[in-house]
């Protein structure tokens, strides 16, 4: 039998979503619960990596096992061997052609910045942080030029496994609640640091040391080193994956309420 | 020189505002903090001690000193030997008859509470947690009936040390965005652990376990034993003292945008 589940999580304290030698992973704590839970080694596969500090919102795995428990059983069974800052959302039976990422079509994610003279203590290590104004019309127009299917080789981490630098994003949305800035991307699928990295130039834009047609300039460039420097993991939130609707699957969780 | 601190802060890692020999509080980090800055012995005074875990968005402190230095030198100076979880947000020099404490002419705290079937994960530390649905209208008819000048002894921690339990609550106000409950609360003062009793008492009304009427009971029984059980720490955010304008000070911090 193939389960989903939705797993939220907070990347503070976490080397990022991939198992690792360290075992300080989310991906490592979730197989750890569920070893504890099933009594069996149990090996999951994700919708989307996140980065070491990055939030999930809404992750989707996948994992089959011969073991029968009603979908409330794995969500309480689960959540009772994880830590308090990671928890299973919900959990699906699904159909054994179902996989978190091939069958993903696409994947959101957010941006939260703080504009303030003062940096974050309350949200430390859940906002980015700038301490000039932004200006939201001149960061609007840089993102229109990247909105599409590009190459975004200049957006690229080099350690990025990707086969094609080429993707489509499909949005990227600008809104603000007072001091809070919140950017919201989607696409098809996202290269490594790719987010952080289209952050990092809209910042620049948005601060005033480079005008919005610069952003064309990067993409168009194709070299990693035309871009700005990649910022900071900390106000990146990981929504979730999206799936064609027949699969049955919940599209958001109940944190989704708290962003700004 | 009298000078009036604006301090925010997240209280997870600490055991409390008021210093102890531990020095794992939030008044010991900071007077560490300004020490380190003035090179002098600090003593601060604040508006409103808060309990292990509470945060704080706008804490007021004051303190005299003989150094001159602006107002953005103070702020600046003092985030430099500040940890990441507490910032002085604004300064201000006062008068002499400033007093954060007894200038103060009533203090306002929000408990957020998040409600669903999974505990919170991305969120803990910063939210209570229901699992039942709540009766937003229950609670509000509740809160009704300890709006007002009452004896509050039912609502009082036995280590309180306040002259009177007669306190004025003014304000009580329940909203919900999602999944997400937020109680404002006002009063001129209130007891130890008054807030966290009141809410204990309401979220058990909004669970059905509980008529609205029996908050009035519990008041006018003036016994600790007749309240509900303290709830957690870990959704109170003391968002700060009130103040006559004429002392000139602001009234809220960034932060206040990022509340639900």
């Amino acid at each position: 039998m193939r389960l989903a589940l939705g797993i939220s999580y907070n990347g503070q304290a976490y080397e990022g979503w991939q198992s690792q030698a360290s075992g300080r992973t989310v991906q490592d704590r979730l197989e750890a619960a569920l070893a504890e839970f099933t009594v069996q080694s149990v090996s999951t596969v994700c919708a989307g990596r996140t980065d070491a500090g990055v939030h999930g919102l809404m992750q989707v795995v996948h994992f089959d096992t011969g073991l029968q428990r009603d979908e409330s059983s794995w969500v309480r069974g689960t959540n009772r061997f994880l830590p308090r800052d990671i928890a299973v959302e919900w959990a699906r039976a699904v159909p054994d052609q179902f996989h978190s990422r091939a069958s993903a079509i696409a994947r959101r994610y957010s941006y939260l910045v703080l504009e303030s003279k003062v940096r974050p203590s309350l949200d430390a290590g859940r906002v980015g942080w700038v301490f000039r104004p932004l200006d939201g019309e001149a960061m609007r127009e840089a993102a229109l030029q990247v909105l599409g299917e590009h190459d975004f080789t200049s957006f690229r981490a080099s350690a990025c496994q990707a086969l094609s630098p080429v993707k489509t994003l499909t949005r990227v949305q600008i809104t603000r609640r007072g001091a809070y800035w919140r950017f919201d991307f989607e696409a098809n699928a996202f290269l490594h640091h790719m987010i952080r990295n289209l952050m990092g130039c809209l910042l620049a834009i948005g601060q005033g040391l480079n005008p919005p047609s610069w952003m064309g300039e990067v993409l168009r460039a194709r070299n990693r080193d035309a871009a700005a420097p990649t910022f900071s993991s900390a106000g990146l939130y990981f929504l979730g994956p999206v799936y064609q609707p027949h699969w049955g699957l919940p599209d958001r969780t109940p944190a989704y309420d708290w962003l700004p």
